[in-house]
């Protein structure tokens, strides 16, 4: 088996602890002896055991002289689990392969130095950039304190989210709801503004409930939600998040903790609106390492001019409609000085086009 | 050689008479005999020799018992130079081989039954549907009276055809307005409304002027476009078209007439705009079986509402300005009410993604 191969299904693997084991990274791991994989494993949840840690106990004595495949650089803190390199090397492993540095400032590289002067040879940067994609929340956290945020928009080809009479159900085809289920399940979160919870009352679901639901963030300066809607009275509110600049509504706090709603206090702008920067930092310090955002326009129009904008999902909806609700608003530019953005996708979904991209 | 390779060729042949045979449709033919070509030619220009007589004619007594290839059926009406299905009995052509049949009612199948009746085997349907798409134009003038029109619009993500301030150059990228001009001269003519030509002053050439300049239609309702804008003040005056309502201005009128300029009088609406389905009927008695329409959005919307649009192509740029001019103005539809499209084909120029389709 290729060094590809092996540490393709260490992703795969992985990625088996998605929705779980965030803040952490994903991390999977597969020791390979003679052409056999002898003990794999992942990091199941946050708090349980390393990747590393269940690959090597599988492998028992077997491990001497093996192979690690591991798509992040193993671990040389003390962790719950104890430091992973000391396993490695305690193992008798004789070669580690791995796709990239952990950007944790406390590991980044020392891991791999620890190996190299125990004298085990270790390979880094194989399917990098797949790791890298796959971990991106963690990475985003640790670089920049803030989770990675995808901005999903269903615009109509005339670039409405919304008709003129605020209706926004159905944009897009059901080929397209699915992907947008699908994705959620792909972010630690989703995240909606409080005008698309009145408009719409969403759930914010994945498609498959049963394997992990995103926490659902509510973006509500004032703390006046209905307690009506889905996001604070179904029954995944211990999956909700209200994200507010409220500091005066007792009443309203306690009610909302009582139903499991974690309220995470922020920052007001001086022109009333939430500081989202800041904002998100206090998502990522409750443990979101990615977001995936679905609108509205005000949110949507914030987000992009304040460059908080990892990834947009554009689906094009083959319908016209003239009037409708703006997809960003908040935002007036001349063309040459538009926000620039940078197609890197492009797929279809039944009637839709989707397009991805990013801020150039 | 196969049926498809000759007919093939018989299509790039016609295609050399884009622009100059309209009202005609593109034909070339190809005769063939033991698998060599023996005569080729095509319509050049309206007024001219079809293409069954000019390739007849370069086989000369060779064409006995040849194979004649034509993209369109061969006409037994009394055409300025002579029916051709009598020139292709009269050389003694023992197959013919047809793309599709004349949509013409006044030929529709009677060729290709005259020469059935005169003994040669007629073939019918070989790469017919790439034949229906050279001569779409004058298909649709034959079928219904008015030519076929292809919508372009260059748009922002955010669905604006220009900034606040009116800008609209340039939204889209170098690659695009280089198709933007092929495309021009893939048409008969090219077309915008009054206040495009205000704003940004095209001239609306090809790429290639040696080649064929197609008509610049204006729609000017009530006459009042200034003299020094370039399309009725350049080099090209000849091949502008004014599509207008109003009969009073006689000056007007005149000093146009001097200048080269067709005008084209047509229909005006109680609420005061001008009637485009007259106007494009009008348009089409003027020997023009196409048009590019480049805007803006008053015209983008009356077009799309009224049904007179057969193919959109729309470019979307990566840039968000969260404010500016509508695409389709004059237009207000609820959601479940709104104007359905079809996406046909999806391609990258340079920044830019076009979207290709067709109302639905």
């Amino acid at each position: 088996m290729t060094d590809d191969k092996l540490m393709r299904r260490a992703i795969q693997l992985a990625k088996k602890g998605r929705g779980k084991v965030s803040p952490n990274p994903m991390v999977g791991c597969v020791v390979e002896k003679d052409g056999d994989i002898i003990g794999e494993g992942y990091h199941e949840k946050f708090g349980k055991a390393h990747a590393e840690v269940v690959a090597l106990e599988k492998a028992g004595s077997e491990a001497e002289n093996a192979t690690l495949y591991v798509n992040l650089e193993p671990c040389n803190c003390h962790s719950k689990t104890g430091a992973c390199t000391d396993e490695i090397i305690e193992a008798g492993i004789n070669k580690v392969v791995t796709a990239m540095e952990d950007p944790n400032p406390e590991i980044n590289g020392q891991g791999i130095e620890q190996l190299r002067n125990a004298g085990i040879e270790v390979d880094v940067g194989i399917l990098e950039e797949e790791a890298k994609r796959l971990n991106r929340g963690f990475i985003k956290v640790m670089k920049e304190g803030r989770p990675w945020l995808t901005l999903k928009l269903a615009l109509t080809t005339d670039g409405y989210i919304g008709d003129s009479t605020g209706k926004s159900k159905w944009i897009t085809s059901n080929d397209s709801l699915k992907y947008v289920r699908d994705s959620r399940a792909r972010h630690d979160s989703v995240m909606v503004g409080r005008g698309t919870v009145m408009k719409d009352n969403p759930s914010l679901l994945p498609n498959n409930k049963e394997k992990f639901i995103p926490y659902r963030i509510l973006i509500d300066e004032s703390l006046t939600i209905p307690y009506k809607v889905n996001l604070v009275n179904d029954d995944y509110t211990d999956r909700t998040i209200i994200l507010t600049a409220d500091d005066e509504k007792e009443k309203r706090w306690n009610e909302f903790e009582k139903r499991h709603i974690n309220i995470v206090q922020t920052n007001r702008l001086d022109i009333g609106w939430i500081d989202l920067y800041a904002g998100l930092e206090d998502i990522a310090e409750e443990g979101v390492t990615s977001i995936y955002c679905e609108g509205g326009g005000r949110l949507a129009g914030s987000l992009i001019e304040r460059g908080l904008v990892d990834e947009l999902q554009i689906f094009i909806a083959p319908k016209i409609i003239g009037e409708g609700i703006k997809s960003f608003s908040g935002i007036k530019k001349p063309l040459d000085d538009a926000i620039q953005l940078q197609w890197n996708e492009v797929k279809e979904f039944g009637q839709d086009i989707m397009l991805k991209g990013k801020l150039a």
